[in-house]
C-alpha cells in the first residue's frame, strides 16, 4: 500500500472529497486527508496562502513522521509547495504544477476555469515559476467564491461549460484545467458536456491527477531534488511550535 | 486491468525489458510489447526515426484495435509521437516528453545522460517542442552505441555515474534523466551510487515513468486533445498497407 | 549553372509548378522536380508527413548522386528537412523555414494564410523549432483542401485576400506568408490586391523564396552544419531499399 | 517629510542598519524600522520566508495605520512582497525586485553575490517571477551564514571582491548586486576595490536603492496596481490576530 | 544639490516643462534643460531619432563638462541612450526604459498610450531591447501628432482616458504608461479620472519618474556599466564638431 | 540587371571590396558602392553608428533616386537599418540581420568572430532585436581594430581559425559568422582551414550573403513592410540637407 496524504491548506474539513477518489484504492493507494487548526477558511489570495503556509509545513513534517509516502497539497495555488519540499524528503505534489505540466503534454495550449477573477494574477505567477506561461490560452472565472461552490448545483456545471466553450472557440484552448480543487468530481461531467457540444477535449481534475502523479513518483523512486530544495539550517525560531524538519542541515 | 503496450520503434525484440517493470503488475497494469518488421535496427538519428515512424503508426492503430488502453513509444526521441496521436484516440506517451516534464517538476534543472554525442541536437529539438529548453543543464553522452549498451557491464554504470557527477557539479543539474530507453533498470543503481558519492538526487528511468504516466492519464479519463491532434483526412495513400485510422475525418 | 531540385513529398506530379519559376533561369538556375512513388497524395497532417519522409530521403540521396547542387522540399511543413540534412551534404531547403525567417526580417510580425484549420498546430510546432514563435501574428485558413486548390479559381484569391485583410487589421500582421506551396504563383496577385485595398504589405511565395535562398547558399559556399546534422551510423535497416547515404559515419 | 518604514522579516533588531542610510535624511526622508515578535532568526530558505510572512503582513497593515508613506521589506528574497501588496495601499518595495530591475538598466547582465549556496534556487525563482532570468550572469556565494556576516570583518569584503572578480571575468557580469541585505553599507567599499582591481563597475546596495525607489514612487504618486494585487475577501481567519486590511473587499 | 539635466532631442525649446517638476526642488534636485540646434522638430520615427542622436551626444558630453550629475533624455524612444552612455560617465536615463521597468514592478502588465499608431513598432523594439516584451498588454494611440499635443485641451485628457479604459478592460493592462514625454503633467489628472471610472490603477509620468530614478542612481553611487558601454576608440571623425568624450579609450 | 548598392557607413572608400563579389555578376547583379563624406572612420561603437546614420540615410534616399533596386549596409552592426527602411521603398539589407537568420537556418547555434571585445554588447543588442539570442553560442574577438584588419596578413586568418576552433569545441557553435564586414573574402579560406582541422562547418561571409539575400528579395517582389517601417511625417528639420524621403507621409 502506498499512503498518500492530502493536506487541505485551510481550517475547513474537506475529507468527504476523498469519496470522488475512492476508486483509486484498487491501485493499492491508501488516502488520508488533514486540514489546519490555524489559518484562513479558504484560499483565494496571496494573503490567504501566506497565513496557511506555516501550518501546512507543520502538517507536512507530521506526515513524514507518520510514515506517509507522498503528500498532495489540496489547492490549485500550491501554497507552501516549495517550502514543504525543503522540510520533508517524501514527494510533495502541487495540483497546480502537475495540472499545468499534464496539460502541456496533452495539447498545445490550455485554459484555466477558476472561481474568481481575482485569482488570475496568482495563477499567472505560478505558470511563470513552472515555465509554462506560453501554453496558457486563457484564465476564466465562473465568479463564485470558494465557499459557495461546495453545493455544486447544476448551475455550476453550466457556468463551467459556458466558460470552457468560450475558452475553446475564442481563446483557442485545446485542454481545460479545472482551476480550483473545490471543483473535484466535476471533470468527467464537464468533459461529457463538452463532447455533447462538439468539443471532445480533455478536462483535467487536478487533485485526481496529482494523486496519480504522487503514485508515479513513489513507484519510480523519485522525489524532489535536495539541490533545488535543501533542508533549512538549524537556528532559533520564535513561535509556531512546529516539529523539527527531518532535513535540518 | 489497464492494458498498456510498449512499441519498440525498431526491428529488434526488446520484450525482456518488461522484466524491469514486472513489479507494476500490482497496480492492475497489464503490459505488452511489440516491435517493427520494417525499419532501422536502433534509433540514433532523425534518419532512423523517419524510417521507423510509418510502421510505429501501424502498430499504434493495431493496438487500439486490440483494445489496448494506452501506448508508450519505447524510445527517448519519441519517434512518431505527434503522428500517432493523430491516428488513435487512446493516450500515446513519449518517454522523452514525460521525463522532461517530470524532471521540470522535481527540480530547477536537469541533465540528460545519453548514448552518443550525435543525439544531442535531437534532444535539444524535442526540448524546444516541449517548451523546456531553459530547464536543461546539459546533455552528456557515455559514448556507447545503442546496440552495445544491452550488455550493461559494470562499466556502463561507471560511465553513467561519471557523467552524472560532472552534470551535477559542473553543469549545475539538480535532476538526472537517463537519456536512452536502453538504460532501463539502471536508474535505481545509479541513484544509489550518486547518493554514495554525496549527491542524493533524483534519477529518472523514462520508460517506467512513462508507463506510470500512462496509468495516470487512463485513470484520469485523459487523452491528447483532438484539437491539437486532429484525425487525418481520408484520401489515397500509395504503399505501407496500414490499417485505416479510427480517427479518419 | 546551379542545379536545384524540388522534391514534392507526395505521389502527385506537380512539375507544372515549375512554370511559375521559369523566369529564374536567367540567374543560371536549372530547376528539376520529382515526386514520390510511395506515400500520401498530399500533405495535410503529421501522419501524411510521416508516410512521405522515408521516400523523400531516398529522393534526396538520389539527387546528390545526380550532381544536384541544392534541394528544396516542396511543402510548407518541411517534411523530412532535418532527416534529409543528415543524409546529404548539399543544402536542403525547407520553404517553411525560409519563409518564416524571411518574414521575420521583413517586418515585426507575420501571418500564415494556409489551407485548413487542422494544419495550425503543425505550423506552430515548426515555428517553435525555428525559434520564431513570437513573430507570428496569426495562422488563418481558407478552408479548402490541398487537392482542391489546384484549380485556383478567382474565388481562391478572394479568400486569400479576405483572410489577409483580417490578419493585417485585426491580428496586426505586417507580412503575409502563403502557407501552402500549392498557392504558388499567387503572391504577386494577392500583393496587388492588398495594395489596392490600402495595405501594400509584402506577401511571401515560399517556394520562390526557397529556390532563391538555395541559390544564396550555393553561391556563398554554405550548407547545413554537420555538427547539427551528423551522418547516420552504418547499421542494418530492414525494408525501404534506400541507396546508402554519402554521409554514413 | 516622506516616512518610509523598513520591515525586517525576522526576530532580530537590525535598526542600527539605519545609520548607513542616514545621509538620505536631506531628501526629506524619514526612516523607521521594525522587526517581528514571531518568526525565524534570519531568512535563508523558503521555510524561513513562510514563517516570517504572516507577521510581515501584520507589520505592513500596522504601518499603513501609522501613516507611513511606503514600506521596504528588509530582505533580498522579498518575503511577503505580493501578499503585502494585497493588504495595503501604500507602496511595498522588495529590494530583490528593485535591485534586479535597476541592474537590468545599468548593464546587459548582472551577478548576485550572496551568503550561501543554498539561496541560489530562491533567487532564481524570484528572477523568474520578475522576468529578468536572462539577465543573470551568475549567482555566487561567500559561504557565510547571515547571522555571521554582521561582524563585517575585512575578510568579508575580501570574499565579496573575490567572487565579484570571478563574476566579471568568468561569468561576464557587467553589474554586481550585493545579494543579502546584511551586506548593507559595503557597496561603496566593494566598488572602490573593484575599481582598484581594474573593474570599475556598478555595485548595487539593495536596501539603499529600495529606499530611493520608494521615494520615487511616492513622489510620482505611484503604488502597485490593485488589479494585480486585489484586496483579500472578508472571511473567517483562525489565529494570528492580525489587524484587518484596509483593502478588505 | 544634485544637478540633473534634461536633454530635449529636437530643435524646440520645451523648458517650460520644468514647471511640472518644480516640486522636486525640495529633494535638493536642481534641474536644467537644453535642446538641439540641429535636428528634427519632434521625435516620431526612427528617422527623427537618427537625426537627433549625434547632437544629443554633443549635449551629453557638454553636460558632463558642466558638472551635471545625471542626464535625462526627454523622449520616450530614448534616442541616443546607448550611445550617450558610451561617451559620458555620469548616469544617462531614458524615460522609456525607466517607465517600462517601473511598470513591470507595479503590476503584471502595462499599456502604453502614445501619440500616433506609427510609433508602435519603435516602442516594441525598445521593449525587446529592455527585455520586457511579455509585460506589454497593448500600445494604443490618441492619434494626435506630437506638435499638436502641446495645447493639452480637455479633449486630450478625454482621449487618454478613453484609450486607457480600453487598455484596462479589453487588453488587461494593470498599469498605464503615458507614452510620450509631451504628456507631462497629465498623469495625475488621468489617474484621478481612471479612479472615478472605477479603475484606480497607477499611471506613470515617464519624465518625472526618470528624474527620480536619476536621483536614485546618483545617491546610490550608481552609473551604467563601462563593460556594457565602453568608451569610443580615438580615431578620425569628419564633421559634427563634437567635444571629445571623457571616456575616449 | 539588378542594381544593388553597398553603403559603407564611414568616410573611407572600401570599393575594392567589390572584387571579392565580382563572380556574382553572372547572376545579372550590378554592384555599386558608396561611402560617406561626414562621419566616423570606422564603426566600432554605438557612438560611431550614431554619427554615421544620418548620412547613411542620405545615401539611401539618393540610391532610390538613382534607380537602385536594393541596398546593403556594409557593416555588421547594421547602422541605420530601421531608419533607412522608413525613408525608402526598396529593400534595405543589413548583413548582421541576414547573417544571423542564415546561421539560424544552417545549424542549432552560431558564434560570431569579431574584431574587438568592445563590440560584444552591440552584437548582443542586435540579436535581441532580431529575436535570435538563444541561438548564439558565443561572441569572440581577434582583438584587432577595424582599420588594421585591412591588411589581411596570414596572421589574421590564424587568429580567426583559433577563435573559431574554441567556439566549436568549447562554446558548442555549429556555425561561424565572420563578425565584421572587413573580413570579406576570408570565409572560404577559414572554412577550408576548419575542415583541415577536422571541423567542416559553415562559415558565413555576411556581405556576400547579404547581396544574395538582396537578390532573393528583389526577385521575389519583396521589400520591408510599410506597417513596420512607415514613412516619416513631413515637418521642419534643421541641418543635414538630406533629400526628402519618397515615403514622406
Amino acid at each position: 500500500m502506498i499512503h498518500i496524504r492530502l493536506i487541505t491548506p485551510h481550517i475547513n474539513d474537506r475529507s468527504r472529497k476523498l469519496q470522488s477518489l475512492s476508486d483509486l484504492r484498487n491501485l493499492s493507494i491508501d488516502l488520508s486527508m488533514v486540514h489546519l487548526d490555524t489559518g484562513p477558511s479558504s484560499i483565494e489570495s496571496e494573503f490567504d496562502e501566506a497565513l496557511a503556509t506555516p501550518y501546512v509545513l507543520g502538517r507536512a513534517i507530521e506526515a513524514e513522521q507518520d510514515g506517509v509516502h507522498a503528500l498532495v497539497i489540496d489547492c490549485m495555488g500550491d501554497p507552501g509547495l516549495d517550502a514543504c519540499r525543503e522540510v520533508v524528503n517524501i514527494p510533495v505534489i502541487g495540483p497546480g504544477e502537475t495540472a499545468m505540466h499534464t496539460a502541456a503534454m496533452l495539447g498545445r495550449s490550455f485554459s484555466f476555469i477558476t472561481v474568481l477573477e481575482r485569482i488570475r494574477p496568482m495563477i499567472e505567477k505560478r505558470a511563470r515559476i513552472y515555465g509554462v506561461t506560453d501554453r496558457i490560452a486563457s484564465i476564466r472565472a465562473v465568479d463564485i467564491p470558494v465557499l459557495s461552490i461546495e453545493e455544486k448545483s447544476p448551475d455550476l456545471v453550466d457556468r463551467l461549460l459556458q466558460e470552457s466553450l468560450i475558452a475553446v472557440t475564442q481563446d483557442r484552448a485545446d485542454v481545460i484545467i479545472l482551476g480550483c480543487t473545490g471543483f473535484e468530481g466535476l471533470a468527467e461531467t464537464l468533459a461529457l458536456k463538452l463532447k455533447e457540444a462538439g468539443q471532445p477535449i480533455p478536462v483535467i481534475d487536478p487533485v485526481r491527477t496529482a494523486v496519480l502523479i504522487a503514485l508515479t513518483w513513489v513507484r519510480s523512486g523519485l522525489s524532489h531534488s535536495p539541490l533545488t530544495y535543501p533542508g533549512p539550517r538549524d537556528k532559533p525560531i520564535r513561535g509556531y511550535g512546529l516539529p523539527p524538519s527531518p532535513k535540518l542541515g
